[in-house]
């Protein structure tokens, strides 16, 4: 049996690259064999993530069905934003943010969707539901796609849920989370492909 | 501000029903102001449990946006066995346990879907993540729909989640599961417009 693959959409932002990081270690925790990849590679501001919080860059694939039967889906949900064969294989589980449209499937699934500003506020929600301790790391990751899609706690989309979320990660990251915030921000700037979606 | 309606699909069956008014209280113990109401008539095994547990029968809508701008769905989620008008409403969330199909929105929303064996096993967990108390009445009404889909945890959709639930359920409503669920089970036996579909 192959591994479960977890990915967020095409032209990743930090939201898209992390949640697939922290809900596989997630779903690895409660028992099940998935691996985190990406559809695309980090962009500038991810990467400064990663490295600051000591993780490895997902590697990148262009379809899913040659090496899996089973994916799980993140930051997204439109089979457009998803891995091109994404009708070839069975969608497990989605965790998102956005408006659903353009999905659908054969058999029951898990779906998870809040109306909040990051996908990683979500997977935080889960992780307490589950009762699985969150590692330095992982709380990192999550916080810095909080501070992302929020824009640091700023954007209309921010929720109070968004908030309690990222207080409750920079403690256990161990940052200041408005010092760390504009680091992590600063370092997307530089970059000319940053996508603009959330 | 005009109430929020809470209807399962058509043709109900008993979780279709109760679904609506179990997810209609936790929404309103939330502080929303919702109504739960119903697109078609209780069968005879449903109007047993709604008079075994003293609860009136929701009223049946033809239409929604004629009373109302928003709308939330349990127990179904695709368009074609939803309200006729469905697509003039704003779905703010789904609770649902079946396949994703013919579903899309314009904006984010609450979705919560598990592959588990009926809808109240999810509103049940929905209880207990919001902190809210679950009433006798509500309890024998989530009991009543989970021996109704699961055929008294029978059928091969049935997960441990539904027993869990169904075990929970029985105490607070103060119900010997078996004997309970064989009468309901026989109230539904006598009607001739039982929907097959759970
Ligand atoms: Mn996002
Ligand atoms: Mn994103
Ligand atoms: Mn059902
Ligand atoms: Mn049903």
């Amino acid at each position: 049996m192959n591994k479960i693959l977890i990915f967020g959409h095409r032209s990743p932002d930090t939201d898209a690259i992390t949640s697939a990081i922290t809900f596989s270690y997630l779903q690895n925790e409660l028992g099940k064999d998935t691996e985190a990849v990406a559809l695309g590679k980090p962009t500038d501001e991810t990467q400064f993530a990663l490295n600051y919080f000591d993780t490895k860059t997902p590697r990148v694939i262009t379809t899913a069905a040659q090496e899996t039967q089973e994916v799980m889906l993140v930051d997204h949900n439109e089979s457009q934003q998803s891995v091109p064969d994404i009708n070839k294989v069975k969608v497990l589980a989605v965790v998102d943010h956005h408006r659903i449209a353009n999905f659908q499937t054969d058999n029951p699934l898990f779906y998870r969707a809040e109306p909040v500003g990051c996908t990683n506020t979500i997977i935080f929600k889960l992780y307490k539901e589950n009762n699985v301790e969150i590692p330095k790391h992982i709380a990192g990751l999550m916080l810095s796609a909080i501070i992302s899609d929020t824009l640091l706690l700023k954007s209309p989309t921010c929720t109070e849920e968004d908030v309690k979320a990222a207080e409750e990660l920079a403690e256990i990251a161990g940052v200041e989370m408005e010092t760390y915030g504009k680091e992590l921000l600063k370092a997307g700037t530089d970059t000319s492909n940053k996508n603009a979606s959330m």
